[in-house]
């Protein structure tokens, strides 16, 4: 078994083949989700599993499962991501992890391996959340964080819902054919951050999903003139905001070298050159895989805001307005990849996502682990998106082993 | 002559009945530029002028002038401001260089005083540049900034024309009567700012405008997922900014108590909570009298720039793309205000104006100054916008001072 290794050639034909449909002019792929190019993808998946002897079933929210036997009629290995692109994405993201699972199945279908439990490939539906907000949105169906009626009436910008779209694609299939339940859970996915790149490393091994903290800061202070208000009597919000962000910046270093913070969107009032600010309003956006240091940091936050405001004799008011839970995935899964990674002699780094997965909400359900391609220049969600050949081979011949293992595994 | 005073009540009982048009239901005023509330306001102002025995001329541009003979047919001491406002603009703002201008001429009547110069008040049309941009419009033509054509073209945001307007509400009037030559320039008004008030002063003898440099920063950075990327391998142009932000605040108070500098206006690309800003571009406001130091204030931005951007990994691009040179008011001028100010016993500051008024381009054609009175909390251009009845009667008895040593010197 040690020796099994997926084609690395017939993989990034079909890869290539997959991301043709949406193709954008700079070389990236649109393909939203339930569009016609998503409709168009979804076909071409299914005749490619179809001739790798698997079943297609597809569920209630359009998520697509393809079943191949194990010697036990035991609840499947699941190996899974998402077909569909934000605009102008890139030719891996999700569709990597689909047809790296679908180049699974076709390497035991080579090599004529009888797996303990049944391994399936899965496609979920609107994963991006880009056409229909938010991400995540079947997979979390499937794990009960949303209703069906919530999911089918989420509209895009034309106001077209969900369910008529997946009606239209003729993707609307039976609840009984949810991926459910399930042995494990695994998905390969591009990185889509520098860390791999910059520690030289092809494959990493996810720990797991961080927790994100949404903060809105709003500092408010005196607006006025710019010409006859003296710098010692002025009460200027955005000064002391941008003292603010550079202590964001600070409350993430000082933690540890996974922490992260940013400041994405600002909004000054009423924003006009001449004019000293009187309100400012932004966001934070703090992630890191251990709730309680979460918790530190908006603590710090607030402490930095009382303190810079009194100093400025300005107000700030901080309101954390949304969170995130961290995700551990499976100690076993995450010591399969693991172990499939040395056996193969794969350089691999640990690291944890920053960015949410469907692997978040299955992780709820059953057993979950993630594998990670190095992205080149850490680059995604945007045409220049890329992975190399080789990378992408090594990653997927990691899935194919941690499959293996976790196939094999005694309940 | 040391014993003539202006008569308070009289004066702000004609402040305020001016203000009651185009009164706002905040108690503030909205008479913009040639607008119906401007002519209504001009038609009493008119008014009072003839009976206090001032024949009225109006030039092309629509300014005011109503002379008041002297010994000798010198040019006139000019005794202006203007009285439109801003939308939802106060009672004071030019109101108060203009009624205190009629009630110089009024005290001079009560008192049979002949000056040996004539005393003009002169009325501004269109100062705040609210309507039509930009500001301080017709004096700026009489000094021969602006051409005619330049002014009449002039449209307000619904396409109407300076020119359309001006004939509409009958103050079109002929070049013949601007109000020139001069002797002098005198022009009252409210602070607009906290100076005077900090250092619990009634009035501001002003030594000039100070010169403004307009600058716009521009930080490119790299935009990416908020997750996936650590903190050392950021590029992040918000963080930057903030920092130089800092850094303009220290510029400014480096230097003086004089010098001001603002970021008023800042725009984030792509703005999005969970991404890392791409670009980041924001405006910096200098002011200073001296335009060596606003040079080196320039250069020591460029200089931060470049250092941040350095430090960073990010581009920054600096522009200055707008400046103004000082205006340093007529000693003789600034001399005779305040030695009215001395032998009048009032309590008086020495500061320049940051925020420009006609007296800008009047000081390039004849000696000219400028006297402030105290504005409540240094607010303008608002509904609350306040001055004492005490500390607008100690300015225009300064302004009558001043009037009166300007009237009678020698050529």
């Amino acid at each position: 078994m040690v020796n099994v290794r997926v084609n690395g050639d017939r993989l990034m034909t079909s890869l290539m083949e997959l991301a043709a449909i949406g193709v954008t002019d700079g070389g990236g792929v649109t393909r939203l989700a339930l569009s016609d190019e998503d409709r168009a993808g979804r076909d071409l998946l299914s005749s490619w599993m179809n001739e790798a002897g698997l079943e297609v079933r597809v569920d209630d929210f359009g998520n697509m499962t393809g079943l191949r036997a194990g010697k036990t009629d035991e609840p499947p290995v699941l190996l899974a991501s998402h077909i569909d692109t934000v605009v102008k994405g890139g030719k891996y993201d999700g569709a990597l992890g689909v047809i790296g699972a679908l180049e699974v199945i076709r390497t035991l279908n080579d090599n004529s391996i009888e797996t303990g439990k049944p391994v399936a490939v899965v496609n979920w539906t609107n994963e991006e959340g880009a056409r229909f907000e938010p991400a995540m949105q079947c997979s979390g169906a499937v794990a009960g964080r949303f209703t069906r009626e919530y999911v089918y009436n989420r509209s895009d910008r034309q106001g077209i819902r969900f369910e008529d779209e997946l009606r239209r694609i003729g993707y609307l299939g039976e609840e009984s054919s949810r991926p459910l339940p399930a042995s494990a859970y695994l998905e390969l996915h591009i990185e889509q951050g520098p860390v791999l790149e910059d520690a030289k490393q092809a494959v990493g091994v996810v720990g797991g999903i961080v927790g994100i903290t949404w903060i809105e800061v709003t500092i408010t202070g005196q607006s006025d003139h710019a010409g006859p208000s003296p710098m010692g009597l002025r009460r200027d919000p955005l000064v002391a905001a941008s003292e603010i962000i550079q202590g964001v910046e600070r409350i993430a270093t000082m933690e540890d070298d996974i922490a992260v913070a940013t400041v994405g969107r600002i909004s000054v009032e009423p924003n006009v050159i001449n004019t000293i600010p009187g309100k400012v309003v932004f966001s934070v956006d703090f992630r890191h895989p251990d709730g309680e240091v979460l918790n530190d940091q908006a603590a710090r936050l607030e402490a930095l805001v009382a303190h810079v405001c009194s100093e400025r004799s300005v107000t700030g008011e901080v309101n954390r307005f949304w969170a995130s839970e961290p995700t551990p995935f499976d100690p076993a899964v995450v010591k399969a990849i693991r172990s499939t990674c040395t056996s193969l002699g794969v350089d691999y780094g640990e690291l944890w996502s920053g960015a949410g997965h469907d692997a978040k909400y299955m992780a709820g359900i059953c057993p979950s682990g993630m594998v990670f391609v190095r992205s080149k220049g850490g680059l995604s969600h945007c045409e220049e998106e890329e992975s190399s050949a080789e990378d992408i081979e090594a990653g997927v011949n990691v899935l194919l082993g941690a499959a293996l293992r976790l196939a094999s595994r005694k309940r």
